[in-house]
C-alpha cells in the first residue's frame, strides 16, 4: 500500500515529467505493428500475448517521458480470460516502470457489488486510480473512496465525457445548469474532506471531462477548483492543447490529459496508412509521446505566462 | 447465433416456467457452503474453482424451475483472471442448461470502446442479455443494439436502481419529472423500432428498475408499456412480490424479477447462521428457487384476477 495521498502522487509525477500527459493503452489487434503480431496466432491467446508484448514495449518507451498511462480494460476484456490477464499485466508492468496507472474501467454498481469491483481493481489489479460511473449515486462510490483514504488511491468520476452522445443525459437542463454540473458538484462534495486532500489542496477524487467540450471544461474548472480532471479526447478525437489548458492552474497542476491512438498507433497516419514504417514503430511511439508532452507543456506555459 | 428476437425468447422462457423468476449468481467466498469450499485453497485459483463448482450446482438445480439467471461479473472479477474465466464458465454452463443468461456487467463507454465491450460480452462470453449504464448516452449503447437486431440479444439499461444512492442522480428533477423518467423515455425510444420488437410488441431493449421503489416501478411501467423490466431488489433488499407485480401485464409478461442471496445462499438464514444445514445446501437452493417462482406466480395471478 502507498502511504502518500493520490493527489500528491499525481502532482509530484506531473511535476517530475514537467507535463500532465497520459498515454492511453487501447490495444487493437488490427492496428498493432506487424512486428508485434508476427508469429502470434490470431486466437484469443495469441492476441493477448501480442497485447502484452505491445503494452510492455509502449510502457518501456513512454516511462521516461510521461507521468501516467491509462489502460482501457474493454480492449482486453474482448479477448476473454487471457485478455483479462493481459490487462493485469499492463497495470503491473506500468507500476513497475514507475508510472501512475489509471485503470479505465468505468465501473459502477450498488454497495456490496461496488465493494467487489474495488477489490478487483484496487486491491488485486493494483491500479493507482480508476475511472468510475456515477449513475448509481454516492453509495456506489463509497468502497472506492475508502481506498482513496486508506491506500493512497484516486478516482476519476465521469462528469462530461468526450463522445457526442454525452449530450443525451449529461447536458440535460437542471434548473438552468446542465446535469453534468450537478454531477461535478457531487464529485467535489465527496472529495472535499481533509482525508482525501493533498498538501496542495487538490482532492484524490477527480472528474473525467472531455477535451472535445472546451467551454464546459472551462466552466467545470472554475466551479470545481480542487477536483483534478482526467481529460480524454485530445488528439484523435479532436481536442487541442489550447482546449485542454483551461483545465490547469498557473503552475500546470490540475490533472491529466490522455492521448491513446495518437501515441500508441503513431506508426499509422490513418487507417491502413503508415507514417514511420512498421520497422520504426517504437520510434514513432517515442516521438509521439514526446510531442504530446511538449505540446501540453507549451500550452500550460503560455497559460501561466498569460497569468491564469 | 440465435435467430429469434430476444423479446420473444424472454416471453417464451417465462411462459414455459410459468414465472418471471431470475436467480442471481453472486458468489462470495465467505458465504459459500462449506462442502463447496472444502479442499479448495483460499487463493484466487482455489476460490475461482469453488465458484465454478458452486454456480454449476446452482444452475443444475434451478434450470427446471426458473427461466433465467443473472451472473454478477464483479464477484468474479474480484478474483482476477481465474475469476474472469469462471464468469465465462457461468454464462456457458447456464446457456447449456437452457437458461436465459443476463450478464450483469453494467458497462458503458464511448463508441469504439463500447464496441469492444459488446464483442467481449455478447460475441465472446455469449450472454443472451446484458445490463448497461446509460450515462454516456445513446451512442454508447449502439454496438449492443446492433447485436440485439442481428443476433437475438437483449439489453437492460439502468433506469432506476435498487440502492438508496439511486436518488442522488436518478431522481433529480427534470422540469417536473425525475431524471430516471427521462432515461426511461430514451430507452423506450431506442427500443421502439420494428427490428427490436417481438411478436407480442415487447422490445429487446429493456430497463433495470428496482423492486425497492414500487411507486416509481408502477409509474415507469405505465409510461413504458413495451419495455421489459429487469427488477432487482426482491427479497434480501426488501422488495416483495406485491411490489414487483406492477411491472407485469395481465398475462404475466413484462420482464424478469431477480433474487440473488435469497436463493443461492438460502442455507444461511442470516450472516453466519444456518437454516438448512450445510449438508442440505442444495436442497435449500431448490426450495428457495421454487418459493421465488411460486411467490411471483401467485402475485401475478392475483394481478391478472384483479383485471390489471
Amino acid at each position: 500500500m502507498t502511504a502518500l495521498n493520490f493527489a500528491d502522487r499525481l502532482a509530484d509525477a506531473c511535476a517530475a515529467r514537467g507535463s500532465p500527459a497520459c498515454v492511453g493503452l487501447d490495444p487493437r489487434w488490427a492496428d498493432l505493428p506487424e512486428a508485434v503480431k508476427r508469429g502470434r496466432p490470431d486466437s484469443a491467446e495469441g492476441r493477448a500475448a501480442a497485447f502484452i508484448d505491445f503494452h510492455r514495449a509502449v510502457i518501456r518507451i513512454v516511462a521516461p517521458i510521461v507521468p501516467a498511462v491509462k489502460p482501457q480494460i474493454a480492449f482486453y476484456e474482448a479477448l476473454g480470460a487471457p485478455g483479462f490477464a493481459a490487462y493485469l499485466d499492463a497495470v503491473a508492468a506500468a507500476r513497475e516502470a514507475g508510472l501512475l496507472v489509471v485503470g479505465d474501467v468505468k465501473r459502477g454498481d450498488i454497495g456490496s457489488t461496488a465493494e467487489a469491483y474495488a477489490e478487483a481493481h484496487f486491491d488485486r489489479a493494483g491500479a493507482d486510480a480508476l475511472t468510475l460511473n456515477p449513475y448509481l449515486g454516492a453509495d456506489s462510490l463509497d468502497p472506492f473512496l475508502a481506498r482513496c483514504r486508506t491506500a493512497g488511491r484516486g478516482v476519476f468520476v465521469l462528469v462530461k465525457t468526450s463522445n457526442p452522445g454525452s449530450r443525451d443525459l449529461q447536458d440535460l437542463d437542471q434548473g438552468g445548469a446542465p446535469l453534468h454540473a450537478r454531477v461535478g458538484a457531487l464529485v467535489a462534495r465527496l472529495g472535499a474532506d481533509a482525508s482525501l486532500r493533498g498538501r496542495g489542496g487538490w482532492s484524490s477524487v477527480g472528474a473525467v471531462v472531455g477535451a472535445t467540450h472546451p467551454r464546459e471544461l472551462a466552466a467545470l474548472r472554475s466551479a470545481l477548483p480542487s477536483v483534478p480532471f482526467l481529460v480524454p479526447g485530445y488528439g484523435a478525437q479532436g481536442g487541442t492543447a489550447a482546449d485542454v489548458a483551461a483545465a490547469f492552474d498557473g503552475r500546470g497542476a490540475g490533472g491529466l490529459v490522455n492521448s491513446s491512438r495518437g501515441v500508441i498507433f503513431a506508426h499509422r497516419a490513418g487507417p491502413g496508412k503508415e507514417r514511420h514504417g512498421e520497422a520504426r514503430w517504437e520510434r514513432a511511439v517515442e516521438e509521439a509521446a514526446a510531442a504530446l508532452r511538449d505540446d501540453l507543456r507549451g500550452a500550460l506555459a503560455a497559460r501561466a505566462a498569460a497569468g491564469a
